[in-house]
């Protein structure tokens, strides 16, 4: 049952951001009736300046904001990946820019005249950061202090925001879909979800409606939908880069740092969103202030890379299989890498399951209390449900059920995830959060100092895209991203290759061997499970190429050596 | 009544304490007949090392660490500093070292040949690292990676640890006094105590007992040690110094973040510890790991301060009147600072006694349960009532107790501390830390952004050195230091004068215009009060000089140019 109040802040969202669409569609045309956007859609956003800057015949930062205009509503008309819609003063900022350039001569700045989207989370002046949670619907960002640092920095670079895109309710999930918004779909499947948090950003990426993006990531927001709409993303590690002025789930929540990072159709875009803002931060625009956030005095460096990289890799996280499609993709990377001299071994890192009890552990501390309060009236969406089970049971039934899985049903792997996940004391708190530390460093200590890795290579998650309202019970899939946040690694998604059903589709002994959590597994491969190499065949499969900690630059550079010898086409 | 655990425990640890110490004693003569150690004692460690590494006449690692021997000794038997003595081991090494030099010729490292002491949470092979509680008695570090990592980067630079150094019952305390160990006593005073929690290296050091040590400080830990026993001391933020090594009295808890730092006798001989240790980090000894821990990668590096500083300086907290003689001590900077050309402007940050709201709401968060566990079967230090009252009461009382102090006693500052410290959900912790960021980012951008300022000069606490037992229900005095471990600020401490009975006596009228809690300003002002400046006359009085997080080398320069100005004679 949907309430009133829900419905009708759903029906006034959709109807202000239907006028704000159709209004341009009606002015500007629509993208089908305009071929020779091709031009400006399909080129580097770094590019782009460069054409804009030199003034290239046919090139002026208005003319690049239609073509990404009339391009945003046809990824939009497509996915339902729009919330917050700021076309009509972006384009009006890029014909400013134009007079300004014609008059003075001067274009300076990056990412001059450069379009870019942000995630819903980021807070632009004017609008909403609504999350799709009906309490936060019309209390826009007034303040210019409130606008977040990311966004300043981006716009004193020159560059024009032009829109905002869709999140699952809470942020908590990898589906894109809540009751204001709607439900964003894969680009490549409207039946598949896009992922999630990040993922109305992956969904535009995608579909060359945006020319670069901004994600966030506390378990895989910025990761999962990089994988699931194939394209590249950047999860850093806290530190470098501006968080400031963005909406949260959960205020005060500091047990999993969540961050901030660039999404692209390339390596090569990534890295020029990531050097041109970290050296941002530590240049004079910076006048703006960063509103007392400590940033580690650290800009941009360039890095060589040793001739011969030391990559450890795995394919299974031994909590649920990793599904054909993304072993190989994993595969494919590591004979390439090999063939091209580097030192690629097999690693397995000790109970990746770990990670998965901290990260359920830390976040349900609370019970979900103040993340479902940005709720309010909405109905839950059932991407939530398994997340925020075992902290809305009462400590009985809490334990009940687990016994039952861990004796009854003999999962003992998911009976002992499924136990995390409950409120805690502010004592047991602290012990899972010393238990986080514990894990965290020895973790770091056997990757980066006992073995010297330059890279590990991994999969993103054990499936490819999911249907719509499939994760609802399939929450621990998302283990392979939550690692990382939990060991704090920088992490760097692209994709390698597609789902290919003579090549993918599992077999009836697939889960013979397996050591994972048969529960969660059997929904997956099993009859009408999850996986099916013939539904998904076609869909973007990828890797996380993970590094150190603040290794922004040479993680990028690896993950551009892995690009180049994958030869990917979208 | 102590227990019989206790008692056991206390009288083995401090029987083989007198053991080790009288056997040295026994062997070496003791500091009184030796005058000749003067030479080696009061030399800056980084000219010792320059003296062993050049073979000056009379000078090997053996006659150095004899000399420390000695000193250590003689510091003990006045003030009762020392926990774990490896003088022993500590000789046998010095000895080691200067054969192998006789040998190769070889005698490489920043600290070759120095012996230094450590606070005795630093994990040192071999021995305890008790902190002064029976339960942790008789466990010693046994595995070397287990040892702290600075210890471990200090042996690596050619140093050698010799001896370690007291500290409070659960080191929520700026007394130095344990069932196991006793109490520490001020060098100046052996009525009053020297500072805690790294108390034992403050008094070792004032008292030339060892070229130089380090310290730890959650709350001022290190700083009001400094500043009672008339020493230097820098605390940093965490980021660029290791701090795994060290046992803790909580685990897991992160609200507010502890950090290591070393302390010295003069400015230049911190420079010289953080120099070497900042380095060693990045050098190539650092192949020892570091145990999984993230390090920002930032090495030491020169800077120029600029020729006029730009200095907010204030002396009142208004919540506990600052007394004449610290006062005094601030405003003799002020001076010697504007005599100097600098810019130094009277500022006074928005409501400091909220950072103590947060960091007494962060720390009771669990009712002190983890803390209180290291205590086992021990009686409870005095200096730990109010800290932990809140917290132990039952909520009814606690409430009714904050209602009278508020409404009946009209203390409403001390009242919406008290309020604070108490057992807390989990929830309501996430609410705090919340409330520290807004407090930290909005402190920040005033101090550094809005105005600028280079350096903020403030005392380091209302009082100077304070009888022992004083403590017990003024924990609130340590909200000056507090202060900057809510806000993540470098800081050093250095003395700049001794209180002075003719100018620091306060007038009957002295709290007229006081706008602080009444109920603590009378305990420290009122008859009999705390603060005597007839009885403490001649003590030291330091004072904090603060910069921004990561600028060691910033803030270490402005406190060595505010060391030249004043001039003071220890």
């Amino acid at each position: 049952m949907v309430s009133s109040t829900t419905q009708s802040a759903g029906q006034r969202k959709q109807d202000e951001r239907e006028r704000l669409t159709k209004g341009m569609e009606d002015e500007l045309g629509v993208l089908s009736e305009h071929p020779e956007d091709h031009e400006y859609l399909h080129i580097s956003p770094e590019n782009i300046v460069a054409h804009l800057k030199s003034r290239t015949e046919g090139w002026t930062a208005e003319r690049v904001m239609i073509a990404f205009i009339r391009a945003a509503c046809a990824a939009h008309r497509k996915t339902n990946c729009l919330t917050e819609v700021v076309f009509r003063e972006a384009l009006e900022k890029a014909r400013r820019l134009d007079k300004e350039y014609a008059a003075t001569g001067i274009a300076e700045g990056v990412f001059w005249g450069l379009p870019s989207s942000f995630k819903d989370t980021y807070n632009i002046l004017g609008v909403d950061s609504s999350l799709g949670c009906s309490p936060h619907c019309f209390v826009p960002t007034e303040k210019e202090e409130e606008e977040a640092i990311l966004v300043k920095l981006f716009r004193r670079g020159g560059g024009i925001p032009f829109c905002k895109t869709n999140v699952p309710q809470t942020l908590l999930a990898f589906e894109c879909s809540n009751p204001i918004f709607g439900t964003t779909t894969n680009p490549y499947s409207s039946e598949r979800t896009c992922g999630g948090s990040s993922g109305g950003e992956a969904a535009l990426i995608a579909l060359n409606g945006t020319p670069m993006g901004w994600g966030s990531d506390i378990g895989g927001s910025l990761r999962i939908p990089a994988h699931y709409s194939g394209i590249c993303g950047l999860k850093p590690v806290r530190g470098r880069w501006p968080v400031l002025g963005q909406r949260n789930s959960v205020q005060g929540f500091e047990g999993i740092r969540g961050m901030v990072g660039p999404m692209g159709r390339t390596v090569d875009d990534l890295i020029f969103a990531s050097r041109s803002i970290l050296n941002l931060v530590h240049s004079d625009v910076a006048d703006l202030g960063f509103m007392g956030e400590m940033l580690i005095p650290l800009p941009w460096k360039e890095v060589e890379l040793p001739r011969k990289l030391k990559v450890g890799y795995w394919t299974q996280d031994h909590l649920i299989k990793t599904s054909p499609a993304c072993a190989r993709a994993v595969e494919g990377c590591v004979k390439k890498l090999r063939e091209a001299g580097h030192e690629v071994v097999a690693f397995q890192p000790p109970d990746i399951a770990e990670a998965l009890k901290i990260f359920a552990g830390l976040t349900s501390a609370e019970g979900y209390k103040s993340l479902l309060s940005n709720i309010g009236p909405d109905p839950m969406e059932s991407s939530m449900r398994l997340v925020t089970l075992g902290s809305k049971l009462p400590g009985w039934l809490h334990s009940a059920l687990v016994w039952l899985v861990d004796n009854f049903l003999k999962d003992h792997l998911f009976a002992s995830i499924f136990a995390t996940s409950r409120p805690k004391s502010v004592q047991e708190l602290w012990q899972f959060t010393a238990r986080r530390d514990v894990y965290a460093n020895a973790f770091r200590k056997l990757v980066w100092e006992d073995e010297g890795f330059d890279m590990l290579l991994c999969p993103v998650q054990a499936v490819p895209a999911l249907e719509h309202g499939t994760t609802k019970l399939l929450s621990p899939l998302s283990v392979a991203t939550i690692l990382f946040n939990v060991v704090d690694s920088t992490v760097g998604v692209l994709p390698v290759t597609h789902v290919n059903k003579d090549l993918d589709t599992h077999s009836l002994d697939f889960l013979d061997d397996s050591q994972g959590s048969w529960i969660l597994e059997k929904r997956v491969y099993g009859k009408d499970g999850a996986y099916d190499a013939e539904k998904m065949h076609g869909l973007p499969v990828g890797v996380q190429v993970v590094g150190r900690e603040w290794q922004e630059e040479k993680v990028l550079k690896m993950m551009q050596v892995l690009e180049g010898l994958v030869e990917y086409q979208g």
